[in-house]
């Protein structure tokens, strides 16, 4: 199994469509749909970035995930770290210390400072998360945007808006009159978008 | 779960004990049991680092396990490759050509050349790769080397020694006489140490 998971991949490329500065805030399932990846997966990953500072949410209809700050200033690994929950690249048993000859009774200079086994996999580990710490959101958005054709940005603005559209009819239709005054047509729970 | 499990852990740290210039070949039992870990978890790591040419396997009850070659020329990376069998820190799915404005029919800009969430996963692993690459097993036995007390190397070659007097005495007590002569009193078949 890889060690970052397609969590991982659905998680950055959900963010790249928010990574605009036009972007509006869009639903985790208006999202998934856009990238055509499950809709119920990436439901469970948002949850995750919102935790971690990553996007924020905001309630109701027109509500959605936006980018908690700028895409310059989320790197792939806090995205990565947010997601996965820093998993280690090695987990040392420390089985330095097990050797027959000391008997159950490991001797000090055994298992002092860290383990020279475990001291490469962390500098191992350190190499990979600056690697990934080194590109931005906003890095990878602009070598896709250097790919795309330049309309492209708009149309998933105006294929968001559509959906958007088609729910804000739904919902009218749902509740056809007005609210009494001083009430509200729906209750006015925080939702996840 | 970490990326680099408890078989390149133990499969390294069976391994230093055979680091040593004047190591003995060993079985995988008695390095495992001169590790503290467990012999039929190791018994499976060993063909694999035989099979890329890390050890050496050499029949008999003298028999055992060597390095194929010498210690400063085998790299944390070639154990892990062996072991793991080059298990990719991330795969990709290419996701990019599933946007739904592309109505199931990707265009060629939306798949040319790597994906870039892809390219910066390749160059983390290329940086993880390399820092395992950079330390030999020669570079962890000399920090074990520094620790340990002088005769240290001594009183594993006569814990392996002991071992193997103990077989060979079994060994005797099994078949008292003398074989016939143009035989052989076990079949030589090759066995793994």
């Amino acid at each position: 199994m890889a060690h970052l998971g397609s969590s991982v991949e659905y998680g950055l490329h959900c963010l790249l469509w928010l990574a605009e500065p036009a972007a509006a805030a869009a639903s985790s399932r208006d999202l998934a749909e856009l990238q055509g990846v499950s809709p119920s997966f990436v439901a469970k990953i948002f949850p995750r970035l919102e935790k971690a500072g990553i996007v924020s949410a905001s309630a109701g209809i027109h509500g959605g995930y936006r980018l908690a700050r700028p895409a310059a200033r989320i790197s792939v690994l806090d995205v990565v770290d947010a997601i996965e929950g820093l998993k280690p690249l090695f987990e040392c048993r420390e089985i330095r210390g097990r050797c027959a000859l000391f008997d159950g009774k490991a001797p000090a200079w055994s298992t002092q400072g860290i383990c020279s086994i475990h001291a490469v996999m962390l500098r191992a580990e350190q190499r990979m998360r600056a690697e990934l710490a080194a590109t931005s959101l906003a890095d990878l958005a602009s070598t896709v945007a250097r790919k795309a054709p330049a309309g492209l940005n708009g149309e998933v603005r105006l294929w968001l808006g559509d959906r958007l559209d088609a729910r804000v009819k739904a919902r009218a239709g749902d509740s056809p009159g007005p609210p009494p005054a001083g009430s509200s047509a729906r209750p006015r729970r925080r939702r996840a978008p």
